[in-house]
């Protein structure tokens, strides 16, 4: 497996290449897309080999900052470029991605040689409601501007800043429930993951992982307008689906194989994490930055997002509520996701 | 229970006659409708008698396959009358109907003697989850309707046709399921039935009720037009109530009948089971056939029959997911029925 | 905590005082909103006192009708007043207020110095489907009324009615069901209390306490509108944030007072308890009333607190679904509570 990432390194070369090459944009972007996969891969890696050095609370605190990187560099190089709904498109589209392409596979391939597989349903059911919130904090700004007029243009702006700061409380409160007074229901996986890099060779990792995700990051962004131009794809179309496989597409191989193994917990876990932090830290900080950027953000997602999100929550919190799964149970959310991202694409 | 259908019998030439008599299309449109009754009713024991002659799996194909004849023969030739909002509106009844006055008549009838009903929770949500897919598949193409705005039609038919063939999939997912790898969930009912009718008495009826089935249907939705400018009844009630009760009406009763011997299992099966089979074989083969026939049915239903689509499912997950019933659980579910028959009714 | 209610007793003279002197609105309607906590108390008290010298049919009996008197009062007299906006605000409020605020509160300050609480699934899930027919019997008028076009009106008006008629005949069923045929599952409670007023006393305070809260009701009514006008907050927001507490703050306290010694069933029982009351009881009471006050009430939400009257049920039918419940998802009802909050205020 590792080889294969190794192998995928090549196109973080050619991708740059192919930029200052100037050639067409819709190479561009796939080149810069393959490579940002075993960038974000190595950043995970070095970010976990350092988490294992350090005392629990700081590792997690750590693993949790980390974890989303890439999505947040992605999403503060096309806030900066203005393409704001390539970036609520990306999230709409990491929340779907994780909640049914990655579990939905995870539990259909995990699931074919077995009758069912069964996971903890209290850790999970926490995280349930974790995602019910944050549906809430994404569907209230939306009804808030749809009732509210045109007049409501700064209220919303408002509105989104102090929702995120809440969120961002949440998240905080999320970490101190899984560090410090519920640890035990979390520490299972901790034993097992013995550092194999030295403390520099991890920093080096993770310092040029990041500076070369950030460079390939731009390069993506600024490929998404003439590619949209050229292939008469939707932003939408190209958040939803592509920017978001990209930035999560080294987790979702872990969680698929963690899976295979039949270890739902940590497949669940990785799944619906990701999902929760996309909401809980990386769109609050994107909202709060696009402040600072000169590029106000707010949390007003379009009906089409809001719906895609709320039926994702609510199919995975019926298909996990009973602690256990099987395989038409994961090719359910595939077929979820794959009448979504059918109407996504042909979306004007 | 066998004499009541006999005597039901007498409305298929009452119908008949009273259709070439031209006759008032109120008078045609109530004798059609208690005709199909008992015909639909002999479809479905001429079925099941044939299932028992065969291997198991191929009992399942035929009892999947002639399980919703009725609702499908009446669809078409709705369909070819170019009726479309009444095919969609009975596709909206019967879930609505087999959800929430079946399975709520059932829990009713069935926990007034007793304390409480207890049934396999694993099984029913299995069939819970199916239900959210198939609200994804019909909520997804209204807001991409919605959305899109008015250049989106051909796109729409679009979507329409692949959700479709998603939903066949599934269907086909879902026999595989209960036929192959998870066979053993649903075994328990096989050995209970003893074939009481030879091969070719079985034929015959099912032959015999299915043409009978297509002529009386043919008359019915015939007289729908008519009756909706006489009665001043909207197209949607008559398609959302009396239709929908019309196609199940056979099942509703046996549904109410096990519940009574508390084989909760068997009835929330027939209840929810013929829900979902509307989802993911009857409305996708109308769509497809639909563009055949040359009146192309898309899978856009009003937000009205949505929300009470949507909130069916709601419900009934809420109430079934402990795997227990009582009688004031079915009488909220009648409850649900009741106001949103009212409001079909009322509704301009 | 006697001594604490009998201290803001004060604010009952001093509420009909500043109303009589003329002074500022904004004073009257703080002080009027403080004089009803404790007359609301004692309303309850009185009610409890009373209900434990009758059998325990009368007594239950009792307290369900008086258990809402509050709020039914000050109901009128908004409806009196031709406030139907703050009437409809004080109803989402309450819902609200008591799923998202008062549990919320309850669960975390219980939750805090414990690894989990754990209560009774089977009641809290019965209580649970009431709640999400509440929510049918809210949402389908709306849609309704949207999907009709202005002609509607009247058609809206008579499904307002019959659907209030539903809702209260299925308030007699749940009096049935835990009177008559399930009431072994609510008896643990019953012994717990003796009382220690004689029945005049009871008597007494039962009639004083409900005619001033009527008088304080009134002054509290009559200060909105120049309240809203003054200070520029919206009639949703008084209406959804502070009408909405003031009915409900006694029994808000008794909510977190048991559920900080771990008696979490009596806690959702009282939170979960008063918002199913409120739909079943107070809301169709308050049409029925309306019409006959010449102030005809329908039951048509904005979209805005349907919205957040569904998403409250919703996350808590996720966090009570498992039967425990800890500070994280006491605090994630909180974090609900205040988004929706925040919106409410901003909302123009």
């Amino acid at each position: 497996m590792d080889k294969l990432f190794i192998a995928l390194l090549v196109f973080v070369p050619l991708a740059i290449g192919a930029a200052f090459a100037g050639v067409s944009s819709v190479a561009v972007f796939f080149l810069a897309a393959l490579a940002i996969v075993p960038l974000a891969k190595y950043i995970g890696q070095s970010t976990e080999e350092l988490a294992t050095r350090t005392t629990p609370a700081v590792g997690a605190l750590l693993s949790a900052s980390f974890g989303n990187a890439t999505e947040l560099i992605i999403g503060i190089f096309a806030l900066k470029a203005g393409l704001i709904e390539v970036v609520k498109a990306a999230i709409t589209g990491s929340i779907i991605c994780n909640l049914l392409l990655v579990l939905g596979f995870a539990m259909f391939v995990g699931g074919l040689p077995r009758e069912k597989q069964t996971f903890n349903r209290t850790g999970i059911l926490a995280q349930s409601s974790t995602l019910f919130l944050a549906t809430i904090a994404l569907v209230v700004p939306a009804i808030f501007s749809e009732t509210a007029g045109e007049t409501a243009g700064v209220a919303v702006e408002g509105l989104s800043v102090l929702v995120s700061l809440v969120l961002i409380c949440m998240y905080g409160a999320n970490l101190f429930f899984s560090l410090y007074t519920h640890k035990h229901l979390y520490l299972e996986e901790a034993g097992k993951f013995l550092p194999r890099w030295s403390i520099a060779r991890a920093v080096a990792t993770l310092l040029i992982a990041t500076l070369a995700v950030a460079w390939v990051s731009e390069i993506l962004v600024h490929s998404i307008e003439p590619l949209v131009a050229q292939l008469g794809w939707s932003q939408l179309f190209v958040g939803v689906i592509f920017v978001a496989i990209v930035g999560n597409a080294a987790e979702h191989l872990s969680a698929v194989l963690v899976a295979r193994k039949d270890r739902m917990d940590l497949a669940l876990q990785i799944s619906i994490g990701s999902a929760t932090q996309i909401v809980l830290i990386v769109a609050p900080l994107l909202v709060i930055l696009g402040a600072f950027l000169g590029q106000p953000m707010n949390l007003v997602f379009n009906t089409f997002e809001l719906v895609a999100m709320g039926l994702a929550v609510l199919i995975v919190n019926v298909i996990v509520q009973d602690g256990e799964s099987n395989w038409l149970e994961g090719l359910q959310l595939l077929a979820a996701y794959a009448i979504m991202a059918i109407a996504f694409f042909l979306h004007p």
